[in-house]
């Protein structure tokens, strides 16, 4: 989904760090106005429909060079390494040492992966399954600020789980490169009719340029005044996203998208904002699948804030919630959005975490799942819960409704996320005691899974 | 597509016929009051999108009485024989000649459909699906009313219709005869992977109730401010609808919708309007089929206004587009709203003849493809056009969109509309010079066929 990425509008939050809008605009000065209209796709904007985070921190302006900073001080505690965590452990007691521990190994992990990201751009855009949207020369001039950062990860991520999932089809991915003539581009990769997956995407867009004035207002409407430079509000936004259906009805569906949003007002501060999310949806419940799922999930989620998986677990429940059939897509994950809090540093780790859960989440299922055989019933009843996720992206998901809405978005991308095949039978009703019908009494009654 | 009846909200026309809402509301005065929450469906009350009729008679507030008045002129009028035209045809010259013939024929055409109405009520509904919606021992006492007319035809259309079908295809539909606990009910007809039809589905809805306040803000926020006995306003919606989606490539679907709304003032003073339409959406595109649709429709349009077919066939090009594609959904055919002029009983003629196009506008072009065969890329691409006809009817289609936002609506009725089967290929585009490209070309560039 393209332009997921371009979901929301951060109200809370805003930072005066002015990295990225800068850079990417100034090759715009030039041209064209670029805009991004918001008109038919108001909805999400509207009070009704926005779902907003409960913030577990501060919220608030932070200068760019504070939250620099920190994050210097958190990744200089983190500079112990593990054979130091004994002598400090003797000297606590049960608890304290079970939470020393923790802490000290996370702080560890934390520095192993920063490690990993040692390498020049250029060397690990090398693993990438294209070249980035934004021109290595230019992530290399700026590569501390946030929007590098990002751009680098969602990369990263695609390149990861497209890399998992060819290994275990043994078909490649269609990459196309796509360039957004108000602004950026993306990279879509597609497996279509695979040995394993009957369809899979993954999706990454960059996209900047100016909100327009109606944008604005849709702004005004949802509480929230932003001004602009003669009335221009500059944007850069970016995400990976992706769907995957296998062919196998044992083997779930699976989604995932995390992005990022900068918006830029008349006095030069920055609104910015994550948000993201992991969601599967299987055709048959398989209780081990789903403890793995999650758990997976949380663990991530617990390096950051014990709160997080509880909470995001909840809204990703109440997200993806096909109203009209009272049922949920599917089993859940996380989901969150305008994530700004406690500084833009630690959010952008937490989504490091959640983006890097993404193989260990489904890979393992996908395995375990990949021969077992499978009855025309079966299938048939996979289709009908496809026909399902189709109802759940058109009529309800705010990416796609919005990316449809906005003029010269790349639509194949967005609609990617459909599945290949569906199918509507009416009055479809699983036998009592069935496993279908047990798969739709935990859609209709979301249920704990870590 | 039950909820289509409760489309939108004639601004314009007023009537102080006062017959169908009071006797359908006694039965509620002791109950619960009956509520349709707008909230989720206001977008197709915005301005931005509402399709208005531009009328071209009249609209305004005429007494019942007038109208029934008017109406028993005009059919008298009509009470020529064909014998007598021959002698009036003697004393006009060539053009006055055609005219007049043309004229006599149509009231001579109009008194004998007239004629196939006479008998009791009771006899009527003995050729339905199903009892109506509506006490038949009810729909005598009041069977001079436009509700019980309308009510009358649209269950008319529907048995005709499905016989129609049922002869082409050797099966059966099944019959569902559902209540809204809110007021009011249905019945659907559903043949479902028949032997010629792949779905098929006819529905007829008869719902009642009271819109809330927050409906009625809705309303005002269109401009028109309605106000309610204790800001109750009584309301009383019906209308047919059909979805018909065959199994070879080469029978197009068909979709029509005929609708009837009462909407009761604090004053007593009622407004109502008609909408509807029929549109074909083939697969590949069959000249002669087109022009046997387009012109069938216009001649039923040209009974009643010159001007009518033009206008609705341009605004069901309008309608039904997918924006997000740059295509119509298919080759079109009329569609009107909000039609509440020159008078009730007219609009009412004018909706029959429509209604009475469905089997002849499309029976002759299912037959006519009955045996024709067709490869597994002439099924691929059907699937794939059907893929574009959920995208519409989940993204765009107002009735959908209401029906899924609203509080008690029948979904299963709802999204019959859906295809069986459906099918979204990555990138698919029909290689040049094609029969899908000839297609497509025609859905991006809507014809004249009539």
């Amino acid at each position: 989904m393209a332009s997921v990425v371009l979901l929301s509008v951060k109200q809370t939050a805003q930072t005066k760090a002015k990295r990225c809008l800068g850079t990417r605009l100034r090759g715009l000065a030039g041209a064209d106005v670029a805009s991004v209209t918001l008109l038919s796709g108001k909805e999400w904007l509207s009070r009704g429909w926005s779902l907003r985070f409960m913030s577990h921190g501060t919220a608030g302006r932070s200068g760019a060079g504070a939250t620099r900073r920190g994050a210097l001080a958190f990744s200089g505690a983190a500079a112990v390494t593990a054979a130091a965590v004994v002598g400090l452990l003797a000297n606590a007691n049960h608890f304290q040492r079970a939470e020393m521990a923790t802490r000290i190994l996370q702080n560890a992990k934390k520095k192993k992966e920063e490690k990993e990201e040692e390498g020049s751009i250029a060397e690990r855009c090398r693993g990438f399954m294209s070249a980035p949207v934004t021109d290595i020369s230019v992530l290399e001039k700026r590569k501390d600020e946030m929007s590098t950062k990002m751009e680098m990860l969602i990369m990263e991520t695609q390149a990861e789980f497209c890399k998992a999932l060819e290994a275990v089809d043994g078909g490649k991915f269609k990459v196309d490169k796509w360039e957004r003539k108000e602004g950026g581009g993306g990279i879509s990769c597609v497996m279509q009719d695979g040995k394993v997956f009957e369809k899979a995407g993954v999706n990454v867009s960059v996209v900047f340029g100016y909100l327009t004035e109606e944008a604005a207002k849709q702004m005004r409407s949802r509480g929230k005044v932003l001004k602009g430079k003669d009335g221009k509000l500059p944007f850069c936004a970016m995400g990976v996203s992706s769907v995957i259906h296998p062919k196998n009805p044992h083997i779930p569906t699976v989604h995932f998208n995390y992005r990022y949003f900068e918006i830029e007002e008349e006095d030069g501060s920055k609104q910015w904002w994550f948000g993201g999310g992991t969601d599967l949806t299987p055709v048959y419940i398989d209780k081990e699948d789903a403890f793995l799922f999650h758990n997976t999930l949380k663990e991530a989620c617990d390096k950051h804030h014990p709160k997080y998986y509880a909470d995001f677990k909840k809204w990703c429940d109440r997200y993806f919630y096909v109203r009209h059939r009272g049922e949920t897509r599917g089993i859940g994950g996380i989901f969150f959005d305008d994530l700004d809090s406690p500084n833009q540093e630690e959010v952008f780790n937490f989504v490091k975490s959640c983006a890097r859960t993404v193989v260990p989440c489904y890979l393992p299922i996908v395995k375990k799942h990949l021969n077992d055989s499978f009855t025309p019933e079966e299938k048939d009843w996979q289709q009908v819960r496809r026909g399902r996720y189709v109802e759940f992206n058109l009529v309800y998901d705010r990416g796609v409704k919005f990316g449809l809405a906005t003029p010269g978005s790349r639509i194949e991308s967005i609609l990617m996320s459909l599945p290949l095949t569906a199918r509507w039978e009416y009055m479809h009703e699983p036998a009592k005691g069935s496993r279908e019908a047990e798969m739709l009494e935990v859609l209709r009654n979301p249920k704990e899974w870590a």
